[in-house]
């Protein structure tokens, strides 16, 4: 966005409509508690809602139904969705960057394996025999790919992300730095007291349009395939065991952990921190809050949290109670006195 | 296994017996929910019982003690015990596959540095002066191994395992790829409300059989040594601290994390997402269910979950009250009121 | 410490007292538990006190108000704070060792980017162009910067350390192996049940004096800036969401995760794998226990454990009911068979 858009030209990208100065204009994007003359901002949270009477920011992108309480000095291109136009603008200046292309120096790509057109493979990355690149594909700095991978197009690998042998992955898949695709699943056998190693012989598959968020780890199945479905979403630090299969459009913030086997549905919602046990199934649309501990199946729609999981409102109904747990302790202690007294008294 | 082999062949090798057709082969391996003919699969776990008798893999590992409730089609070979049956076969084909040896070009071995016999070294990778490779390991390429670190014999450090200068790493271990060891143990002395880094000048010390996961942390200690006991399995993702001690044969799953100067015993089976406080001590064979919170010593072979953690079936019983803590605490306050209420025609 | 050092001479630099032979010399540090003559070790932890009447350490430093119990052979070494200052003594040590300067062939440093003096730039190790890089700082084997970061003084970037584009390290910065700073955060807007990805076109600003663990990942902003402020320490594999904010000199112990726009106080103590929800604020100095789930505003000086969190004292009294709720459930059904007998007959 180093050029300059008015705020008429912004609505009719976003098929908008301009309230206040048409011709105003922006270089530049901000957040709205901290916008500042010639940035766009957006208004979606409607905690930030405040911040709007207030924002030095130019243009501000607002929902269709947002009404003002007060004057806003700030022009408004309203929208059907705020975030989703944001999305939409800040697309475009991505799109509008240099594109890394070629092969760097002292980068090492086996005589077997095959690059598409338009690839960039950065110094000090590998990649292994066999394996092939598509089209318009990132390869950063140090990332590796073992052998016999399959890469699809337009897909990016930022630096450090190692890929073992047979991996797949889709077309427009984004892996960050430290992402380790296809280590050995979790697997031994007890004998005698100690533990003998299962051969993990499996894959990972993972299907278009996945993002996979820094240093996550995903395990290769003992067999057949660990997969990710198109459109899936792993924040950071996230680990997915052997065989575990995760729906199309499943979305799940840090530091998730899922045993070997368990199959998530599609277009879940799985807060941070939630471990799920092994050989378990979600069910679609399941909603997970953070830190929930998941030890059974859990059916389509479900919307739970605590560990072992409850639904949500039954979870913060019962904490508020929780702190009460020694008053309630020694209440019953008295009742049973008191009841005790009265059954005296009665037999007396 | 790309060759093909037989039922009586197989029964052979872990001598066991076959029920059905001794002749039939088998080139692959697959899950029993998912078998295809030619390949073999295996029943361990009871929870899928039900699909042996409609699995299509022309061979299934069973237990010698299985008793069919309906008619198999598969042919059965019966071992003592499937899943270790399974890992010795697996084992067979694992180590019948090309052995990477050789040193790539475009890695860097420290002039004092020594190699033993049959090693690889791939590209990228690193190995600082005074340091010591033992015969047959493999150094993927991107590995770092830091100044005076010995490396044992058939080890295996996968692509970007980071090792800090003056670590030992004992015979037949494998480390996944992303795991450092050896970084700072996390030592501050408060300062007049600042932290004073604690130069941490201990190391790491993995003995023989131990297999650690991806992106898994071991820190150095501050003195001595953060130590992890011959046959240790650690899983992805897990968090050791300074002078930790692991006792031998222990397994861990994944994002476990351990304080400082926490004593793990022998032979523990420890759950996902388990933290432990620093400074306690855990006994032999003790079992700790997932995303426990262990903050005093434990017994040996104690089962124990939850945060804090409590005997297993005390937590799952009270887990089952949790929920109706609001109805209970209606109720109490229902019962005193009634109480009161009897009182006061008692005393009437 | 090769050389040899007198009690004398260490409690001359200490600012300390001597209460023993000052003539006694140590060259090597030991725990307390292990220590072996000729070392020198310290207590500062009370639960460690009863080591000292039978170390076999020559010196030990301890806490000026250290009253011994029983006769100690070792020379003590009073000094007012034994950590902070053990500290000083590794620290000397620390310094002692040779420093790594100088750039390692197989690096690539582009064209554009900029050196100071006495810089050590590991094999392998990638700075993009419009990067700079401070005098004395130390960047290991297998590091990648991307274009146009700014790398303060003295800052180690220890191998593996991932910086992607446009991220700022201020002064004296110690970054572990596998640490990724500036991955894109996880923002995505759904749409017709796909999730479309929000360019993040912000960045990290990790300002001085700031240490941080390995395998930590820290993501880039939206927009503006996720801000680590000056003192900071975090320690391994640490999720930190875009735009989120740590106050100066706040520590927090392994696998915490941060979710985005929130905002943590100065001088915080955080345990480990604690979760935030996003967009909320904790106060300064605030102390939060281990596996807490915090998810809303938090004042200044809370101490505080549990999820969702709660005074401490609360929760560790809540938590010695919580193993007793069978009974409790049992016994409230109890009291009301009791208390409808005592009405029957009393309205008989």
């Amino acid at each position: 966005m180093q050029l300059s858009f008015t705020a008429q030209q912004i609505a009719h990208v976003l098929e908008g409509t301009v309230e206040g100065d048409p011709n105003v204009a922006v270089s530049n994007f901000s957040k709205i508690e901290e916008g500042k003359r010639g940035t766009l901002t957006f208004l979606a949270n409607p905690k930030y809602t405040h911040y709007i009477y207030d924002t030095e920011a130019s243009i501000v992108l607002v929902n269709s139904d947002f009404v003002a309480e007060k004057p806003v000095n700030a022009t408004l291109v309203r929208v059907q969705n705020a975030y989703a136009s944001l999305a939409v603008l800040l697309d475009m200046v991505e799109k509008a960057k240099p594109q890394k292309v070629g092969i760097e120096a002292m980068s090492y790509i086996a005589d077997t394996a095959t690059l598409g057109e338009k690839t960039y493979v950065g110094a000090f990355a590998y990649i292994g025999g066999y394996s092939s690149i598509g089209n318009n594909t990132k390869i950063y700095p140090q990332v590796y790919i073992g052998e016999g991978c399959k890469i699809g197009e337009n897909v990016i690998l930022y630096p450090g992300v190692k890929i073992y042998a047979g991996c797949e992955i889709g077309n427009n898949c984004i892996i960050h730095a430290g992402a380790v695709i296809g280590s050995d699943g979790f697997g031994f056998a007890p004998e005698d007291g100690v533990y003998k190693k299962i051969p993990q012989m499996g894959i990972v598959i993972i299907e278009d349009d996945v993002e996979i968020g820094a240093n996550t780890t995903i395990d290769r199945a003992v067999m057949d395939a660990t997969i990710i479905r198109k459109g899936v979403k792993l924040d950071n630090l996230i680990q997915v065991a052997h065989n575990v299969e995760i729906g199309s459009n499943t979305v799940m913030a840090a530091q998730v952990g899922i045993s070997g086997s368990t199959k998530i549905g599609e277009s879940c919602v799985i807060g941070g921190q939630v471990g799920f046990g092994g050989h378990i199934t979600i069910g679609n649309k399941a909603s997970i809050g953070a830190q929930s501990g998941i030890i059974s199946n859990i059916k389509e729609g479900a919307q739970i949290i605590g560990a072992p999981a409850i639904p949500v409102k039954d979870f913060f109904r019962s904490s508020v109670v929780f702190p009460k747990l020694p008053d309630m302790y020694r209440q019953m202690a008295q009742l049973e006195k008191e009841i005790k007294e009265l059954k005296d008294k009665l037999n007396k």
